[in-house]
């Protein structure tokens, strides 16, 4: 594990939520690694499987995703060998479609991210976001 | 990926919800890999980082279980050089402790178990569970 491997794992992290931000399915597409055995776990979702399946939910996601914007925190990426874990909270700011015009909403939720070395790219393996139910962290330390 | 190492990693994962199902942190402790780069998300929960914290977080909760047991369904292993990842799906029974006198509550979550190969052993590095709201399944197939 090295800086520079860090760099690149937490840079392929970063694509997949710029990726969402954009609503762009094509970058999406790219984020993730080219075989089938993906998984995918939307947050309060079971997990969807597939590539096949996993970029249709996000195809759903993002047509019924007004605007959502992400802030990450608590990045950690870990490397061993050709595969990379990344665990992130995500802190969302969300555009909501009302009758009133449009607020905004902000939600918690957390994130593991798995990602497969592919030649020189990180490729997204496994993605699993979980809401964020405390109001704050327990703390056990 | 043979089906030596899938055999491990299962029983590696069946073993860390034994180990809860027994209530015993010994075990617990086993499960878990020795560094102190491990990461764990509780249905609801922000991450626990950490191997203090997260052995103290399963203390806390396996002392404010009455009963608890898993059904796993939808198990795949995936092995990839030191690293396998497992998904499924926790269908879970619990004894809930209450005035009336003990009733047993159903819940449904799914989690992400990224193992470390460690000798000839798999020892846990992230376990990401979270509730699974929606009803069934959505189906992008």
């Amino acid at each position: 594990m090295n800086s520079t491997e860090i760099s690149a794992v937490t840079a392929a992290n970063a694509e997949l939520y710029a990726a969402f931000e954009a609503g762009d399915i094509d970058r999406m597409s790219v984020v993730w690694d080219p075989d089938d055995d993906v998984v995918c776990v939307h947050p309060g979702w079971p997990p969807v499987s597939g590539r096949g399946r996993v970029l249709r939910s996000w195809s759903v996601i993002m047509a019924n995703t007004v605007y959502i914007q992400f802030f990450l925190t608590g990045i950690v990426a870990r490397v061993e060998g050709d595969v990379a874990v990344v665990t992130c909270e995500e802190n969302i700011l969300t555009g909501v479609a009302d009758d009133a015009g449009g607020l905004a909403e902000s939600a918690r939720a957390c994130a593991t991210n798995v990602f497969r070395r592919r030649g020189s790219e990180w490729r997204l393996w496994v993605h699993h976001a979980s809401p964020v139910i405390a109001p704050s962290g327990p703390s056990f330390s």
